[in-house]
């Protein structure tokens, strides 16, 4: 096999791939309370990129937390190393030329911040899904702050650990009273703009 | 936002994702020494992909050991997770549609037995890269063998450490004396033989 090293042309760029794909290689992370519609919108979100041709892939807690970190716990500990996993992973697809959804409720800077830093400046978008605490827990679809309120789950994000809020989002959604069609638009009319001044070869 | 229920449509299938791209995802798995020729048979194959047409991602030492990896050794604990988190790195990029190179040693059974769990069984090829420890350890194109004889580095797959051969893999290569461009043809032609059956929509 030495013989050959025609074959030694190195990998595949991203570009190439990028290139491929015809679309903009992006991260688009939400970050919310638990309840405050990072789900609905990561599949709505999904939806429309897919109906548009594109390529897109949603990482939340049934497509991780039962593989990838499966072996992690709640404690602040694991819930750091698993945001770090979930952005590797997402730097991985977006390297691949995916564009990557995350949905997880992701309620510390700095973890968001280790996120962020493994991106270019136009391939991050940071979604923050603002809906009031009371509302989430009113609605409490997967009955965890009611489980939060009872003692049952320690550190429960809102209740018993704290949530820190983005300060410079790239999209600030009040999803409490904004439909779903509006929080996309923002959302895909952010995506465009970063893909503006990006020319496929 | 509660309601636009008809948002509510669930996400993308990967049924969905696969005929996007045209291509069936699948996870090509090379296992075998260090020196043996992975990299140059993922980055020959991966080639041949690209120019086909096919959505391809390469993981390797390079973007795990740097990234999602980071935080692990190379002790025997250590390299079995550094393979569950690959393999289900894999898992999630075949699912979203892609196609898989996986280029690490893996020496061990059990270990690449897990990864082939994650896949339907017309998606995980095993190649077993073959080629014989004296071969490699002359060829020792990263010095690693020299500083593993030395004690510089241990537990060394082949010197310090076992490799486990595959018992069946889907293509075996001999790759001291096949050349590049058979050995890409015979994992070519299993990966066509494994989607035969397969139909786009």
């Amino acid at each position: 096999m030495e013989k050959n090293i025609v074959w030694q042309l190195g990998k595949i760029t991203k570009a190439q791939r990028v290139n491929a794909l015809k679309q903009k290689a992006q991260c688009i992370w939400l970050t919310g309370l638990s309840g405050s519609g990072k789900s609905t919108l990561a599949q709505a979100l999904e939806m429309k990129l897919h109906t548009a041709g594109q390529h897109v892939y949603i990482l939340d807690g049934d497509n991780i937390r039962h593989g990838l970190s499966s072996d992690l716990g709640f404690s602040s500990a694991d819930r750091v190393e698993n945001i770090r996993r979930i952005a590797e992973v997402s730097r991985l697809m977006v390297d691949a030329g995916l564009i990557v959804i995350v949905a997880f409720i992701s309620p510390f800077r700095a973890d968001r911040a280790l996120a962020r830093q493994l991106f270019e400046s136009d391939e991050f978008v940071e979604v923050f899904v603002d809906s009031p605490l009371t509302i989430c827990e009113r609605r409490d679809t997967k009955g965890l702050y009611l489980k939060a309120r009872n003692g049952t789950i320690s550190e429960f994000t809102g209740i018993s650990s704290p949530y820190e809020s983005p300060e410079n989002p790239e999209v600030h959604l009040d999803s409490a009273n904004l439909p779903v069609e509006d929080c996309i638009e923002k959302i895909w009319c952010k995506m465009q703009k970063l893909d503006e001044f990006f020319q496929f070869d």
